[in-house]
C-alpha cells in the first residue's frame, strides 16, 4: 500500500496537467448548443478508463448526455464499490467576473481555477488517479471497483434514475462513493451523511396581452411584475419562515444532539459576514446559520425578470414577468408533495386579473445515511490518514438527487467523501479547487479502497 | 381658406410618403449608439423647415440631442403660435413581436405602421404640411408661427427646459401647441386640459457580494431578489391604494363634475378589457378606469432583472436585483417630493441584510389647464370642423414634462390637441397611426391657425 501512496506522492504535477485538460471541454448540461461538448467530455472520460485498464467500458444512456460505465473485477469475493460522479459542469454567466478564462484552467495561491474544478471534475478525478496508481505500481486493487459518471447532474439527472434502476445488476456494489460535497473547511474531512432535496420551478405571469405605455394605462390593469412580486412576498415571511401553506408538516425535526453536534463545529459567524460581504445575515428564525443551511428546508429566488432592462427610462407596462425560485428540502419532504403545495398556493394567491404557467424543472429528494455503517466508518478512517484529523459528520445544504435512488434501487449504503470547499464558488464565477485537497483526495480514495476491502 | 384645405385633401399620398422618410431614422434618443440617427432626425427636420420657408432655422441646444428652431412671423401684429413636439422616439424591443420592421413605415387598414408614427413623428408632421399648405396656395398664414422640436422627450427632456428659459424672447407666444395626446376614440376628437406628471426610479439591492449557490448558502443570507419583491409589494396594497407614506398627500381631489364628466364618457369596459386580453381590470378602488388612468396617481414596475434567467435550472443565489418603477403624478404632487417619500420608504424599509441604491431617471410635473381660455376654445372649433364631430375635453394619463414648463416660462396657454389613439402600440411593438387622423390633423391644424387669428 505505502508504494501505491508514494506514487500517488510523486505524481502531483502530472495530475494537475491531466486535469487541466478535463476541464478544457465545456460540458454545460444546460446549454443545448454545448451538446457536442458533452459528447467530448464522454469520450475523454472513457479514454480515461481505457488508459486506466478499465474493462467493459461502455454507455449506459443515449437518450440525454452519455452516462459512462467502466469496471475492474478483480475478485468476486472481493468487496465493490461503485464511484459516481459528474462530468457536466454549471453555466458560466456572468462571464465578466471571472478572473481567468472559465475553461482555461489557471494555477494561482495553490488552487486550480476553471467552471467545474471542484464540481465534480476535479472530485471524480481523485478516484481516477488513485485506481492508476494501483495499477501503475503492479498493487493489486483492494476491491472491485465501478464507474458510472453521467453528464446531466446539473440538470436534474434527467436520465440517471432510470439508467440506474435498467442496470441493477451490472451496477451491484457493497458501497456508492460519491465525492461531490464540501468539506468542513480548509483542514477538516467531512463526511457528509444528509443531504438537501430540491424542488425548482419556474413561473410565468401574463398581464396584459401585449407592453403598454405605463401613462395610458398606468392604473388600468394588474402589473405582472407587481403580481409576481406579491406572490414571492407571499411565499416568505420577515421571520425567514416558507409560507406556502403545509410546506413544513413532513419536515424530520433535528434531534437534540443534532443541534448539540452543530454547536459544537463553533461557527464564525464574523468571519462568514466578512466572506459574504454583509452586515446581516438572515434565516429561518430560531435556527443557527449551521442548521438553516444544512438542516433545514429553503426558500430562494434564482432569477427574476421582465419588462424593460435596458438603459434610461422606458415607460412601458409589460405583458409579462418570469422567476426561477426553488427550495431545498429535508427529510422527509418530497419534490412532488411541494410542487403540489406550490400549485395549491398558486391557485389560490394568483390574482385573476393576471394568468400563470408553473413549471416544475428540477426535482431532487433529500438523503440520509446512517453514520454507523462499514462503508462509512471506513471513509472515517481514510480520512483521518489523508488529512491527518479526524472528519466530522455533516449535514450539507445541496442536493445530489441520486443519492437517494442509488440507496433505494443499488440496496447499498452511499458514502459522501467530498474534498471541495463551500467557499470554492461552485455554481459562480471563479469556481476553483484547493490543489492540496485535490491531492489528499487521491490519497483518501486509495486508502478507503484498502479500508473497504476488510468489509 | 377653403383652397388650403382643398389643397390638403389633394396630398393626401404625397403626405404619407413623406412621413414614411421621417419614420426611417432610428431616433432612439435613449440609445447613445443612435447619437447619429438623432443627429441626422434633426438634419431631416430643419431641411423640412427649409422646405417650408420657415426663417431663422437654428439650433437652440447642442448640449443633448439637437433642438430645433424656425419660425414665421407674417405679421407682428398677429397672434403667434409656438408648435411643440418631438422628433425623438422609445426603444424598439422585443424586436420579434413586430409584424413589420420598427424603421421601415409600413401601410396596412388604412395605418401607417413604424416606431414613431402616433408618438410624435406623424403627430408633428400634421403642422409641418398644414402650414406648407398656406405657402403653395399662397395663401398668407393666419398667424405668425414658431416651431420648437426636440429629441429628448422620450428620456425626460432634459436640456428643454433650460432651453426654454434661455430663449424666452425668442419663444415669446400667445399659445403654445401640442400634439402629442391621445383623441377619446377613433371618431371623437379631444382636446386633453390635464396630464399626469412623472417620478421614474430604478432600485440596485445588494446581498451577498458574489453570486453563491442556493444549496450552500441558501437560508443563510437575504436573497436580494426576494428583499427587492418584499419591498415592492410594500409599496402597493392588494386594492391598488399606493402605500408609500405619505404618498397621496398633495394630490388634487376629482371635482364632483369632472367624476361626473368622466361617468358620461359611457366607457366600454368589456371591450376594452377584449383588447387588453385581460379576465379583470385591476386598480386603485374606489375609482372607475377612466379615473384611474388619467385622473389618479399610479405606481407601476417597468423592468426588473436578476439572476439566473436563461434556460434551465441554475440553482444560484444572486448577488444583485434590480427594479424599474415609475409613479404618474396629478396635480400638485411634484416630482421631488415623491423622490423624497421614496427615499423615505426605502430608508425604513430595506432590510439591514442588504444594500440598496436608488436613483431617481426621470421627472416631470403634472398639469391642468383651464379649458376656457380662447386658445383651447379655437382648438375645439377647429375640431370640430375638420372631425365632424364636438370634441370633448380630457384628462390623460401619461405625462409631456415639458407642458407646466412651457406655460409658467412663456406665460402662454398650452393646447394639447392630439391626434393620436391610445390603442396605437406607443412605447410597444406594432406602434401605428390612423392615417385618416392623420389627415384629419392636418386639416385641424390649419383651421386652428384660422380660428386663433381672431384672438
Amino acid at each position: 500500500m505505502q508504494e501505491v501512496l508514494n506514487y500517488i506522492n510523486s505524481n502531483r504535477e502530472n495530475y494537475i496537467e491531466e486535469l487541466k485538460e478535463f476541464l478544457k471541454i465545456e460540458s454545460i448540461s444546460s446549454d443545448p448548443e454545448k451538446k457536442s461538448e458533452l459528447t467530448r467530455c464522454s469520450e475523454f472520460v472513457k479514454d480515461k478508463f481505457h488508459q486506466m485498464g478499465l474493462d467493459n467500458i461502455q454507455v449506459l444512456n443515449t437518450e440525454g448526455h452519455p452516462i459512462v460505465f467502466a469496471e475492474k473485477i478483480v475478485d468476486p469475493n472481493k468487496p465493490t464499490i461503485l464511484i459516481y460522479g459528474h462530468y457536466d459542469v454549471q453555466p458560466v454567466d456572468p462571464l465578466d467576473l471571472w478572473t481567468s478564462p472559465p475553461f482555461q484552467a489557471d494555477i494561482r495561491d495553490e488552487k486550480i481555477w476553471a467552471r467545474g474544478a471542484t464540481d465534480d471534475k476535479g472530485q471524480v478525478f481523485t478516484h481516477f488517479k488513485s485506481i492508476e496508481a494501483f495499477f501503475k505500481t503492479s498493487t493489486e486493487l483492494p476491491v472491485n471497483v465501478k464507474f458510472i459518471i453521467e453528464g446531466e447532474e446539473e440538470i436534474g439527472s434527467p436520465s440517471l434514475v432510470k439508467t440506474v434502476a435498467a442496470n441493477k445488476d451490472l451496477l451491484k456494489c457493497d458501497a456508492v462513493v460519491i465525492s461531490d460535497t464540501s468539506m468542513y473547511d480548509e483542514k477538516t474531512p467531512s463526511i457528509t451523511y444528509s443531504l438537501r432535496g430540491l424542488a425548482y420551478f419556474q413561473i410565468e405571469i401574463t398581464g396584459p396581452n401585449r407592453d403598454l405605455h405605463s401613462g395610458t394605462f398606468g392604473g388600468a390593469v394588474m402589473n405582472p411584475i407587481q403580481a409576481l412580486c406579491d406572490l414571492i412576498n407571499g411565499m416568505k415571511d420577515k421571520n425567514g419562515h416558507i409560507t406556502i401553506p403545509g410546506f413544513y408538516d413532513d419536515v424530520l425535526k433535528l434531534t437534540k444532539k443534532e443541534r448539540e453536534g452543530f454547536k459544537r463545529l463553533k461557527f464564525n459567524e464574523k468571519a462568514y459576514k466578512k466572506d459574504l460581504g454583509v452586515k446581516e445575515l438572515f434565516g429561518e428564525k430560531g435556527f443557527t446559520t449551521l442548521e438553516r443551511t444544512g438542516a433545514r428546508p429553503t426558500f430562494e429566488l434564482n432569477g427574476i425578470w421582465g419588462g424593460f432592462t435596458g438603459q434610461g427610462a422606458k415607460t412601458v407596462l409589460p405583458s409579462k414577468a418570469y422567476a426561477k425560485f426553488s427550495m431545498r428540502l429535508v427529510p422527509n419532504q418530497t419534490p412532488k408533495k411541494v410542487e403540489k403545495l406550490i400549485q395549491a398556493y398558486l391557485k389560490k394567491a394568483v390574482p385573476k386579473s393576471v394568468n400563470y404557467k408553473v413549471e416544475a424543472l428540477h426535482g431532487g429528494e433529500p438523503a440520509l445515511t446512517p453514520i454507523d455503517g462499514f462503508a462509512i466508518q471506513s471513509a472515517a478512517r481514510a480520512m483521518k490518514t489523508a488529512f491527518g484529523k479526524e472528519p466530522i459528520f455533516t449535514r450539507e445544504g445541496g442536493s445530489i438527487p441520486i443519492v437517494v435512488d442509488f440507496g433505494r434501487i443499488l440496496k447499498a449504503p452511499v458514502v459522501l467523501m467530498g474534498f471541495g470547499l463551500s467557499s470554492e464558488n461552485l455554481h459562480s464565477p471563479n469556481e476553483h479547487f484547493d490543489l492540496n485537497n485535490f491531492q489528499k483526495g487521491i490519497l483518501c480514495s486509495a486508502l478507503f479502497m484498502n479500508e473497504f476491502s476488510q468489509a
